[in-house]
């Protein structure tokens, strides 16, 4: 089966791209919201998230700060916490054929709300 | 602030939509996948589901349907299951300003994959 | 297969008891957590919740209470939140045979963590 | 605050090892249940499981394969799939002052199930 073809001709190449990493971005947020972490094992779930939403459909690239400030700021007496959404800046990169999206999520103090928007897209 | 001034402005009233809806439909997969399900607690799941995803910016309605047939097929010994992609038909209506946008999950078996496509959006 | 027998024999029926409570907290917790939630849809989000988790072995009746003032205070601009633990009050109610345990979730303020415990167990 | 003697003193420490190891593998599944995942991918998701989880009260080590069997056989066109229970096999071990418990959770063709028990508790 021609997926495209068959599901995607309705769309531009620059709107499946921004498409595709909106998907990733949402995935992202509510798979991993609620795990625990420390200031110590943040970094290797940084990049096992990565790996993770990486895998899916036109996902050039993903990259996630979980902010150390914020991880101190609000551990418990264990030493860990539960990872919000407000902790994260996550930027993906999405292509479809040569049109590339970069999708970001920052917390946006003025909304309180970590904000999902498009950085960046080609024409 | 004015969000859609500043965040929004690089993209089109269509792609917004088409972003808004892929935000929240892989938000919506990530965030119930392995919920406890069984046939008599479906409908309630789906219509708790669909309130909650809602709530998203420019979501207009979210429509979950949950195959009967696999939550029998797939029920446990302990007469439930844990919800899975394969289950579920989604649709979605974003909408910002004039512009509505239909995104769709649904199991395809010949990609034995839950694919999210855009189903329709106006032009 | 008499699953007991086979795989249970080791422990007391209130330890049984305590375990199947505990599971279902700690599922309860990570499978919502991240959960869209307004101050309108949080009854229904409760019961839906509570439905979800009663399914599981030896699981008489689970209450949660998500607090009106929490999600007053951390409202975003888009007149909701995501679901924290530390907004909400939990209470499981589990059983096997004739022994009972309560097992509860509370935020504990002097702990900056949702705490979990075993409230009562039948000697 | 002595948390322990305040919340834990109306159970043994056998109890506490069993009911802490318990939550943790209700919350591991329910945490990770979705995740975008492929054979390539598997053992560095395998760990970073495993590292969040050792974050939590009493926990002494968690240890889980993921099938490759399982993901080979349920891989999508697009090379990857969504963890699920069946998939998983998970021993952690919780340890409460010196009695210790092994919690287990593997997938039991008869039950459909996967099973979460104690396989092994300190009297």
């Amino acid at each position: 089966m021609n997926v495209d073809e068959k599901y995607f001709k309705n769309i531009t190449d620059r709107e499946r791209a921004i498409f595709e990493g909106a998907i990733t971005m949402g995935a992202l947020f509510h798979q991993f919201v609620g795990t625990p972490v420390s200031i110590e094992s943040a970094p290797g779930l940084e990049k096992s998230i990565e790996n993770a939403m990486e895998l899916q459909p036109c996902i050039e690239s993903v990259n996630i700060k979980i902010s150390k400030k914020m991880l101190e700021d609000s551990k418990s007496k264990f030493e860990y916490t539960a990872l919000s959404g407000e902790m994260m800046d996550i930027k993906i990169i999405s292509k479809y054929d040569d049109k590339k999206a970069v999708i970001r999520m920052k917390f946006i103090e003025g909304l309180n709300y970590p904000l999902m928007y498009v950085e960046e897209a080609d024409k």
